[in-house]
């Protein structure tokens, strides 16, 4: 059941992963690509994907930049575990200025992940129930430390932690159907695989096409390479009106491939 | 042979990612990683990874931000192809006020690249050797798209395909030795991998360290989970002197050792 709030001021969506160990190749950001797809076909539209370290000012920085420009929906990625530089909901709070306090439901929910473990409530894993105040705690059903969404201004803040199932476990459970209610669009995706086409060749009718389908997202993706060319074509389009949706999908479709008959291109 | 640059003003890094593409998710983003590694390895501190949309204000916003905050080294990949959305080279220009001109260098690379291919030098061919005036065009040894290398203040701004193989080898072709030569330090990494201790656990102790130890960075990373916890720490200094960085590290891998050994974990 979705949580009962007020749409945000846009669909836009940023993406702010938190962690050095992404700045320095250490482990690969595997969630900003899978949270870009899940937002995209939610109706949103993904204008940045940030990774910042573990910094303060840095995090501080960005997080003022996304409100600033109105960005509907926030989400972060990481910071929210027990060791000493997971700190984001702490630098949301300060950044701002909102007090930093023990939430009762959150503490719950990680005391009973720990009973659940026979292990004691420690001061490193009780600052896992640390929030900005007025923050709504997200359960997370495989780990210790549950996820947030705040309000602020237009913006809702949404944290989540950095390890992948968690992450995904929380987005899937509780975010996803508050963003599906907020945004309420159909989104549909097409994609044309050809051969025989070099992506050189088919930019100057691609160019025309777009310009008549201002309302859509058509981009050419190059596979193999020049000398032996396969391109992806990916067609990306919204709507609340599903058959306008189809309508113009199709008529899209349509111009495309008869752009890459006339190259000799060999479709599907 | 690396090309005769002055080195940046610092040794701080961003890496910029231009594609919508990444942004719905069709792409992963494997070049952000991979960069990161290698910026890390040479010295350097990568402070943002930020993936931007096809267009001209959001990518201009982030290169001036790059350049005002004195960032020496900004790596930007994609938008180097001959499509109607590959126009990185003309955002750099607009943004900085640069004239944008066909570079004679570029050409000669890019029409030997399509004389090769039998192919006519068309028009959306041609733009890949247009570039802002003073840019010095990488060769690409595997594609159309030259890379280049712009200086701007104390920032250089290198520019290359998003196509990962391209990207890899100019990176490695002629950006590699340019930026080892540049930095000229040593860059150690050590990992420490321990089965039976919770990071929950670990926290207060690996406090305790990081403070003893400014100059290094290190993290813990979970794997397996709280129950059957495993933890890689990451231990990563740098240092012009090759006995200090050996030393500081071995002097963080014993007591990092001796704290996991008190909560009864299994290192190796």
């Amino acid at each position: 059941m979705a949580l009962e709030l007020p749409p945000p001021s846009s669909l836009d969506a940023w993406i702010l992963n938190l962690g050095t160990e992404l700045l320095t190749g250490f482990t690969q950001n595997t969630n900003a690509g899978w949270l870009a797809k899940k937002l995209t076909f939610l109706g949103y539209s993904v204008k940045r994907i940030i990774v910042v370290p573990d910094d303060e000012l840095e995090f501080g920085e960005e997080l003022r930049r996304a409100i600033e420009k109105r960005i509907g929906v926030l989400i972060t990625t990481g910071g929210l575990g027990p060791t000493y530089d997971d700190s984001t909901l702490f630098m949301i709070s300060k950044t701002l200025s909102i007090p930093f306090e023990v939430n009762e439901e959150a503490l719950n929910m990680v005391r009973e992940y720990y009973m659940r473990l026979g292990k004691e409530l420690i001061e490193d894993r009780m600052k896992m129930a640390k929030m900005p105040k007025g923050a709504i705690p997200l359960k997370n059903p495989v780990g210790a430390a549950p996820g947030m969404i705040l309000r602020t201004g237009g913006t809702y803040i949404i944290s989540l932690p950095g390890v992948p199932r968690e992450m995904e476990s929380i987005f899937e459970g509780t975010v996803e159907p508050i963003l599906a209610k907020w945004s309420n669009v159909q989104v549909k995706e097409e994609r044309i695989e050809v051969r025989g086409v070099m992506e050189s060749s088919m930019a100057p009718y691609l160019k025309e096409i777009v310009k008549q389908f201002p309302q859509a997202y058509i981009k050419t993706h190059p596979k193999g390479s020049e000398r032996e060319p396969v391109i992806v074509i990916q067609i990306l389009a919204s709507s609340k009106d599903e058959n306008e949706l189809n309508s113009v999908i199709s008529k899209i479709r349509e111009k495309i491939e008869s752009a890459l008959k006339n190259l000799g291109g060999n479709i599907g």
